[in-house]
C-alpha cells in the first residue's frame, strides 16, 4: 500500500503527523488523502512552457472564446466531474460536516477513476442552506462535465438535485438516490428470475422514505412494479396521511393502490419483496408473514434491518445487504462509474430513467449463468462492468436525445 | 508529448473531435486538457475496498468529526489548493469567460504540481459578481488548504481577495498581484545590484494601476523604496486627482511624495526605474530622459510597452519583459509554486508581506555570481528554485506566527 505519497519536494519539514492513529489499517491508508492532481503533459523546458502555458495557451483560450463548443475538446471538462456534499448525511454517521466528509469524497473520487477513468474533484460545502448550495455549485460548474451529489440529507437532496439539473446542461446525479436505485433494481431483476417471479407481478414493500427509498420507488415504478407500498416510521404512505412532506405526499399518490394504512409489519403480510433502507429493524416474524420464498434486501449500514441469518431462518429465499462481508452486497460502485462514463462519452445533458433502467439491466445481465441465491449481483471488480454499463447508458442517452449538439 | 491521454476505457465511441485545429502545436497538446485526478492508493480487491471506502473510511471520517484538526492529516487538504477565476482578465485576452479561461487554469495547475508538488483544482466561476464569488469560494473551501485567485479584473480582485482572506483561515493569494510583485521585486534587487544602486535610493515609476501595478507598489514600499510614482492613463496618481477609485486613492496617499501631477513622460524624467504593467506604450525619448543607466521592466504581454531593442538604444542598462523570447522574463512561475509549497508545509493561514519579501530575496539570491544585464532572474527550471523559495517562506510564516496551531 502506498501510504505516504505526498512527500514535500522541498527541504522544509512538513506539518508533522504526530497523532497516534492506533492499529486500524484504515488510518495510514488515508494519511494525507487518497487522491492527487497530475499533469497529463510534461513540460521539460522553456519551449514546452511556451506551448502549455503562455503564450501558447492564449491561442487555445482565444479559440474557445470564439467557439465555446471547443471548450469540450480543448479542456479536461469532457472527462471531469464534481462530487459535491454538505456532510449532512455521511454513510451511517449522519451530519458530521464538510471536512469529516472529505475522506468519503476522496474514496469516491478514487473509485470513479479506478473503475470509470473519470476525473472527480471533491467539493465539501460549508453550508446546509439549499439556496446557497444550488448557487455555489451552479457557479463552479463551467470547468466540469457532470455533478455527483453525495451524502446530502433528505428532503433537501431532492430540491438541490432538481434545481441544479434545471439550471445546468450537464448531468446532475444524486448517487445515494439513483446509484442505489439502479443496483437495487438490477438485484431485484435477478432475484425475481431466481424465484420465478416477474417484475409486474410482485408486491414490493420499501421500508424508508428518505433519499434511497424515494428513488428506489420511482425506479421500480418505471421498471413496471405495480403493487408498491412505501413505509416510513409512521407506517405506510397513503394520500390521506397527515403531516407528509411534499416528496412523500407525491409518492403516496403514485403508490399504495390499496390505500393500506397500517405499519410495516402489516404491509409485509403476503408481500414478495422487502427493501429496507430505513436504519430501523424488521421482526423475523414479519418476514415469516411474507409470500413464500420472499426476497429480502436489508440495506441499512452498518446494521441491516434484519440479520441475513435471521432472514433466511424466517424463510427468505434471497437476502441482500449493503455490507461487503455478506453475499449480495448492494454496492453503488457497480453503477456510478459506468453511468457517468457513458453519460460523459455521449455528451449527455442529464441522466434519465431510461439510462438508469438500461444500466440496471446491464448490471443484472452480467451475472448470467452464475445466478444463485448468493450471487444476484456481479463482483465490483468484474472487468466487464464499467464498459458494459457505460455502453448501454451512452446508447440510451443518444436514443433519448439528451445529448449536446455535436460540433 | 502526451497528447491523447484520456482515452475512454470503455467501448462506446467518445465525443468525436472533428474540428480542425490547424497546424498550431499548442492545440493537440491541449486536446482533452492537461491535468487529471488520480488515486494515490490502489484498491485491488474487496478487502481494499473495505479499507479505502466503506466501512473503513467511516472510521476515518468519524475520527475527523471527533477531532477536526485531523482533517489536515487524514485528507489531501494539506496539499490541495483551488485556482479560482471568473475569466474576466485572462492573460492579455480580457474578459473571455469561465470556460475559455480553463486552459490557462489547467496550465497553472500543471505548473503547481510540476514545480511545487501541489494538487491544484481549477474553478472557473460563472459570475462576475463580487458577492457571489466570495460566497461560492468560501463555501467550497473546506476540502482545500489554499486559494490562488487568477485572472480576475481590477478593482474587483482586491475586494475579492480581502474578503476571502478575512473569512478563511487558509492563504488567499491573487497571483496576478503578488506573484508578479514578488518576481519584479526579485528582479529589481538584482538590477539595482548590477547598476550600483540601493533599493531606498531609487526613484521608481510604475506605469499601470491595475492588479499588478498596485501590488508591485505595495511590495516596493514594503521593500524600502522611498520615491515611487504610480501612473495610470490619466497620469501620475496624486491625492488631489478627481475620479480615482478607492484603491487608487489609497495608493496616491502613500506614494508620489513630491505630488507630481504630470503624465508618464513627465514622471520618468530623472527616474531610475520604469516598471510597465499597463499595456500602453512608452516613447524611447522618455527612457532617454531617465537617470543614467536606467532600469526598464516592460512587462505588458504579448506586446511590451517598449521593445527591448528600443529601450537599450535609448540607454537602458537592464531590460526585462514578460516574454520568454527575450532575456530576463518576469515569470510568476518563479514564485507561486515555492510560495504555496512553503505556506502549505508551514500550515500558514495567510501569506504576508514578510513571506513575499523573503521569497523575492531568495529568488534574487539564486542568480548569484551569474548576475548580468541579461540574467537578473533565475531560470524557471533551476532545480533549486521551489525548495529555496518554500524554505524561506515557511520559515517566515513560522516567525510571523501566521501558522495553524499544531495538534
Amino acid at each position: 500500500m502506498n501510504v505516504d505519497h505526498l512527500s514535500s519536494p522541498v527541504g522544509y519539514e512538513p506539518l508533522p503527523i504526530d497523532t497516534p492513529y492506533g492499529d486500524d489499517p484504515a488510518f495510514p491508508l488515508h494519511h494525507r488523502g487518497k487522491i492527487e492532481m497530475r499533469p497529463t503533459v510534461r513540460v521539460r523546458d522553456n519551449a514546452g512552457l511556451a506551448l502549455a502555458y503562455t503564450p501558447g495557451v492564449g491561442r487555445v483560450s482565444q479559440a474557445i472564446a470564439d467557439d465555446p463548443s471547443l471548450g469540450w475538446s480543448l479542456t479536461w471538462r469532457s472527462n471531469a466531474i464534481l462530487i459535491v456534499t454538505d456532510g449532512s448525511a455521511v454513510l451511517g454517521l449522519g451530519d458530521i460536516g464538510p471536512v469529516a466528509a472529505l475522506p468519503v469524497m476522496e474514496g469516491k473520487s478514487l473509485l470513479f477513476k479506478e473503475f470509470g477513468g473519470i476525473d472527480c474533484v471533491p467539493i465539501c460545502l460549508d453550508t446546509k442552506d439549499v439556496d446557497a448550495i444550488v448557487e455555489a455549485v451552479a457557479l463552479i460548474a463551467p470547468a466540469y462535465g457532470g455533478i455527483n451529489l453525495e451524502d446530502i440529507s433528505a428532503p433537501r437532496c431532492f430540491e438541490i438535485e432538481r434545481r441544479l439539473q434545471e439550471r445546468l446542461d450537464i448531468p446532475v446525479f444524486h448517487d445515494d438516490q439513483h446509484g442505489t436505485a439502479v443496483v437495487v433494481t438490477a438485484a431485484l431483476r435477478n432475484a425475481a428470475r431466481l424465484t420465478g417471479r416477474t417484475i409486474p407481478s410482485m408486491r414490493v414493500v420499501i421500508s424508508g422514505a428518505g433519499a434511497a427509498g424515494v428513488a428506489i420507488a420511482d425506479m421500480l415504478l418505471a421498471a413496471g412494479v405495480g403493487d408498491l407500498v412505501v413505509c416510513d416510521r409512521g407506517g405506510a404512505l397513503h394520500p390521506d396521511r397527515d403531516g407528509l412532506n411534499a416528496i412523500k405526499r407525491e409518492l403516496a399518490d403514485r403508490t399504495n393502490a390499496a390505500r393500506e394504512t397500517g405499519d410495516i409489519a402489516s404491509a409485509l403480510r403476503g408481500a414478495d419483496v422487502l427493501i429496507g433502507v430505513s436504519g430501523g429493524s424488521i421482526d423475523p416474524a414479519a418476514v415469516g408473514s411474507m409470500a413464500p420464498d420472499p426476497i429480502v434486501f436489508a440495506l441499512a449500514n452498518p446494521i441491516p434491518e434484519i440479520h441475513p441469518d435471521d432472514a433466511h431462518a424466517a424463510g427468505a429465499a434471497v437476502v441482500a445487504t449493503g455490507r461487503s462481508d455478506f453475499p449480495n452486497q448492494i454496492n453503488n460502485v457497480l453503477a456510478f462509474p459506468g453511468i457517468f462514463r457513458g453519460a460523459l462519452d455521449a455528451g449527455a445533458t442529464r441522466i434519465t430513467e431510461g439510462m438508469k433502467l438500461a444500466a440496471a439491466a446491464a448490471i443484472a445481465g452480467l451475472v448470467g449463468t452464475d445466478l444463485a441465491a448468493d450471487r444476484i449481483v456481479p463482483d465490483p471488480f468484474d472487468p466487464r462492468l464499467a464498459a458494459t454499463v457505460s455502453d448501454v447508458v451512452a446508447r440510451a442517452a443518444v436514443e433519448e436525445g439528451v445529448v449536446r449538439g455535436r460540433p
